[in-house]
């Protein structure tokens, strides 16, 4: 198999001295990342810190790797900005809320594999979306990221200028984790496009936000266009994630948990179990896509 | 004093059996709001949970309400979301990092607001920024938050239409704000424009992000100009913070401590303890202003 290593497209970063990554509270001066972090093979990114430390537990169970109830420090204790979780060649990571949350924790990491000499990294996201006529607990795979007008492009205000970015995220490792669910076989996952909006509420035709100036009528409209333009469920960190991936050559994934069905509502109102259990499912994916690439 | 309210700009609002502030792990039909909230007139707001904790027992100290080292639970502690911390009058949550987040936690915490039936609330968000031209460790308190074109106003893409609001903040407030800085006499504080945006690396012009395709001349121009706008720091919370608070009519101001002099490096170098120094300050002035208000 060939060697991918992170392509790194920053030409100055090999003439700094040091590289603080200062919301992992890590950097090349204090800390010694090829040797913490050059077996990584597997990076996990989600939402939530408990969430992230319990994907850790589990996939340590999966491979075998020792006890899943033992404590796994978070490697960014000094900081509360992320948490980050390792057991083996799988690495967990938190990215809090938001395409900016996600970016400056994609940035560090991308410089941290680069640093780390990492090699054949792929990147999954597991995360938490409103579904668009999918019944709740349905897991999609994201083959393209949209914006809010359903274009699958992120923008990005540099210098002044606005530069536009690729969303395309890789079709091999869609198929292949959709193969994965086949042989689970215990819920419902498809392949689709994912929205990514810039807001909870308003951004997302919500109805019950702090704010509303449209119609439930204008609303469900909206969401049968992003539906017919092949829209199965809306996030928020989706389109930056793969713009990120891609430029650094990083194989990447969206998979992400439907909580609720949108045209049927806003609000999240299914009880604590139900919620934990579709919670899981993006996990149990991912967690056997990863034993079956290392052919544990 | 005349009494004023949290204005609510949602008719679907009143119409709803139940909310669920899903991301505070709150709800009208859980919780009796207006026992638990009703007395807040001040909500203090910053992106890291440990400095909001850390606020509370601060405050608490300086308003004589018992033991500062007493442990404030977190009222959020059902989801790792956010954290929200309460003494008296005063009420302390995190927001995380970038727009999107910071809005999910304005609209829940205005709802919140408006639920508990609060009246005369001030917000105030303590956070901490890149100055332009400022030496480090000087607070900042925002006049207008602009965007990354320097245009004092915040962008939404609502039902895929663009919506354009109005950033400007209480002029009086900062005001009353640089006062205390001046009796409190201990660093220096400015009334300046904030630059918001939505990317930490590339959208602030730092050379040490993961991509960076301009040269440090590009870099510096750019900042000279925003410097010449009247921008005096830059961070990534301020522009939907003060459009929302404006939304419904409540009082809102922004003081940033800058932690670099963005002239003069991009990376986070100094020290933990002057950083720490640092941060207290914008909860100082903060502290010292609610203290002067409430004549205590």
């Amino acid at each position: 198999m060939q060697e991918t290593s992170i392509h790194m497209s920053n030409p100055h970063l090999n003439s700094m001295k040091e590289d603080i990554l200062y919301h992992f509270d890590l950097g090349t001066g204090s800390h010694d990342l090829p040797a913490m972090f050059g077996d990584v093979k597997f990076v996990c990114v989600g939402g939530s810190p408990w969430r992230m430390k319990s994907f850790i537990q589990y996939i340590a169970g999966e491979l075998g790797l020792g006890d899943p109830n033992a404590d796994y420090p978070n490697i960014c204790a000094g900081t509360d900005r992320y948490s980050m979780y390792k057991a083996g060649p799988v690495l967990s990571v938190s990215h809090g809320m938001g395409i900016p949350s996600i970016a400056i924790m994609l940035h560090e990491l991308i410089k941290l594999l680069y640093h780390a000499k990492c090699t054949n990294v792929t990147v999954l996201r597991i995360g938490t979306s409103g579904g668009i006529g999918l019944e709740p607990g349905t897991v999609v795979i994201t083959k393209q990221s949209v914006d809010a007008l359903f274009k699958p492009q992120f923008e990005l205000v540099i210098l002044g200028k606005t530069v536009v970015r690729s969303t395309d995220l890789d079709e091999e490792l869609a198929q292949q984790l959709l193969q994965c669910s086949k042989e689970i076989d215990e819920f419902k996952t498809v392949i689709g496009n994912t929205m990514c909006t810039t807001d909870f509420y308003e951004g997302q035709a919500r109805l019950d936000g702090a704010f509303c100036s449209y119609t439930e009528k204008e609303k469900l409209s909206y969401l049968k266009d992003a539906y017919e333009a092949g829209v199965k469920n809306i996030e928020m960190e989706s389109s930056v994630f793969a713009a990120m991936c891609k430029l650094s050559g990083i194989r990447a994934a969206v998979v992400c948990v439907t909580l609720l069905n949108r045209l049927e509502g806003d609000q999240i109102s299914s009880s604590h179990d139900v919620l934990v259990n579709y919670q899981q499912r993006p996990q149990k994916l991912v967690g056997y896509f990863i034993r079956k690439q290392l052919q544990v």
